[in-house]
């Protein structure tokens, strides 16, 4: 029987089908409605969502493969999903999750890696890194907050602003760190600057800081240049291998996601190299609870080359190189709240968004950030804070109550000012 | 030529065996004193310490396995140091960590694993257990604090007493762990009870509490007794393997290192099966900057079967069984003061401690606590505390804000009288 004869057989085969693609997906409590109308349910409770699939070719898709093409299907709108999208979200990423657990050894023996291979040399992630940062610096301005933080902000209080947590996490970051006037810092990664002229004109410190995005460093000079700061922070447009010198601290928030397992000792490498004896290291990536395969659709159409690590992955960073873990902090939770608040300033601009680029570009981006909050909600994805150290080093703190006693105050009134204008 | 021959030629072999034994420790600055009175130094600085050894037999057990036979020839008085031994083995301790990092992969793919087959059965850590912690209550109630515990202190401020920070170490073991009144916890590892009753007195929690040692068990039974808090702590004569029924929360302090990695999975299979939905795990345990065999002498003398894990080796514990690291904070300090405490005490009582057992206990016991002072300090060993949660509960605290908030009020008059006794 040829695949022509099956989708002609209609109305018995379509339920089967759909039936098998809530299979893969782990029976979610959702209903899938078919082209003809039918509802096609995995389990007796109340849906969160019905799916509604309006053409016979995007269900085939999702037979084949559901990761990568439920994605696209909803950007182009042959999927559209009634109730609520973040529900529907929640829903099926713990029942993926399961489903995934069973993935064969085969598959985590070879085709992880295979996958992983050539995929964060220099070139091409430069490549990956202009596919998302370089979009247009116009189109986060709408959407992120004053300081232009792409990063997991803080809420000490989960009722503050967003500009307040993103205020409150440099801060934090500066505090693990333990800057002190004077001192020299090299960053990986430096998004739109916002953290390095953060460090320089709070703490009193110099930072060289490494980015691939030209148009983020173009932007995070000419705010140095502004801010009077660009003799005390240089943004350097060149990829972190690159780094050379020796610093009092390396610093690196939400840039690991971008390396590859396949890169991490290159990384480790580079903090030894780098790292001056007394040194601290702060590492910020999205993670796993357990080494996993980042959403194909994520991985190519939003980040190209990503992969979030899980802990004992991540040690590949730190454990060849004499390094020590003096603190990891997962901030998940934060990382949900902070793209409530994404999604939330992106509709209220979704209008000019869609000007700026298309629908099917609205509704990519929907998913995405929808689809983060609920990873961040269910546990899919967590939010590592690694503090690092030289081996034996004793000149770091005790205790890390300083970072509590002292947080309240060092938010002074200027910098909260500056955080609701 | 034969080996005795080779002993005879006399003058000119001793010398060559000493900057053998050198190389092998990784030449720190040190002397080596052979019996002739020559003096043997493979660096030009200033010796830390002098290493008198009166025999040619001793000297020859040190080339063929100096991280064995050094402990035995000291313990025996073979050996003698002269200077400050704590300066000596700091000195040592990193010199042999370097000469450590060129250990082939072959003996640590194939002899590290090896080694640890088979050592910790429940059979085999029955008999681990009772050989260090069976010793004699009376033993160690003569140099720990009041609650006799035998794990890492806390010290908030480094002037505070052993006892003080015992208790300080309970109370953010306690608070870590969110405790709230009426849960109940399960412990692997009581040590003298210390902790489950602290939970119990002061957080209103049931606590069962599995150990292997027979004598601290009937201590910690008899200690719930008098304390009226039998009723609500229960100590089990039992292995951690055998813990069944479902609690609000797991902890083990100091156990992990008694597990042996070839367990860890069991371990985490058992915090799975036993830990309610929204519960919480902690875990506090001697590890490692980076995977690394525990020092024959300790392993054959001290503490058999035990290894401190890196934590890439620790997350065995967690990653396959749908838990997350929440937190994670390195200690290491603070064990470095809590031994230098325990080191005083047990020099203090030192004529009594050779009336219970003899000199050659004296020496292994001063050489083990001196030589922990000593890996501590110089980052040899780390102190690990992990706090778990399944992935994606959500009902754990934002931030660690509170561990610290309340710290001072929670310790109140009457906790810190009780410290003072």
């Amino acid at each position: 029987m040829s695949a022509h004869a099956a989708i002609n057989r209609g109305n018995r085969l379509l339920p089967w089908l759909a039936r098998k693609i809530l299979r893969a997906i782990g029976d979610p409590p959702i209903r899938l409605v078919l082209p003809d109308g039918t509802e096609v349910t995995a389990s007796d409770g109340p849906p969160v969502a019905w799916l509604r699939v309006d053409d016979r070719s995007t269900l085939l898709r999702l037979v084949v493969n559901p990761d990568l093409n439920f994605g696209d299907a909803y950007a182009a709108g042959r999927i559209k999903v009634e109730g609520d999208l973040l529900e529907f979200l929640k829903a099926v990423y713990p029942a993926m999750s399961a489903a995934s657990k069973s993935a064969s050894s085969f598959r985590r023996a070879v085709i992880r890696p295979l996958r992983q291979m050539r995929c964060n040399t220099r070139r091409a992630s430069r490549h990956n890194v202009h596919h998302h940062y370089d979009l247009s610096n116009d189109f986060y301005r709408l959407w992120l907050d004053d300081e232009m933080l792409y990063t997991c902000a803080y809420f000490p209080d989960p009722a503050m602003t967003l500009e307040q947590a993103q205020l409150a996490k440099m801060d934090l970051v500066c505090r693990k760190l333990w800057l002190k006037p004077g001192e020299s810092v090299v960053e990986a990664g430096s998004g739109w600057g916002a953290l390095a002229l953060y460090m320089a004109r709070h703490y009193g410190v110099t930072v060289k800081s490494f980015n691939i995005s030209r148009r983020q460093v173009f932007y995070a000079r000419e705010r140095a240049k502004v801010e009077g700061l660009d003799d005390r922070v240089e943004f350097i447009d060149d990829d972190y291998r690159n780094i050379s010198g020796r610093f009092d601290v390396f610093v690196s928030v939400g840039m690991l996601e971008h390396v590859g397992r396949r890169y991490y000792r290159q990384l480790g490498g580079v903090i030894d190299r780098c790292l001056a004896p007394d040194g601290r290291a702060l590492m910020h990536s999205i993670g796993r609870d357990r080494p996993e395969d980042l959403s194909p659709w994520i991985k190519r159409r939003i980040f190209p080359g990503a992969y979030p690590p899980a802990l004992s992955e991540m040690m590949d960073v730190v454990e060849p190189f004499g390094l020590s873990v003096l603190d990891v902090e997962n901030l998940r939770l934060h990382y949900a709240r902070t793209l409530q608040h994404w999604l939330k300033r992106f509709e209220a601009v979704v209008d000019t968004v869609r000007d700026m680029f298309d629908e099917r570009f609205v509704r990519t981006w929907r998913l995405y950030l929808t689809g983060s909050i609920a990873a961040f909600t269910t546990g899919h994805l967590q939010l590592f804070q690694l503090l690092l150290a030289r081996s034996g080093v004793n000149t770091v703190p005790w205790t890390r109550e300083r970072l509590y006693r002292e947080l309240a105050s060092s938010l002074t009134a200027e910098t909260w000012n500056r955080a609701t204008y």
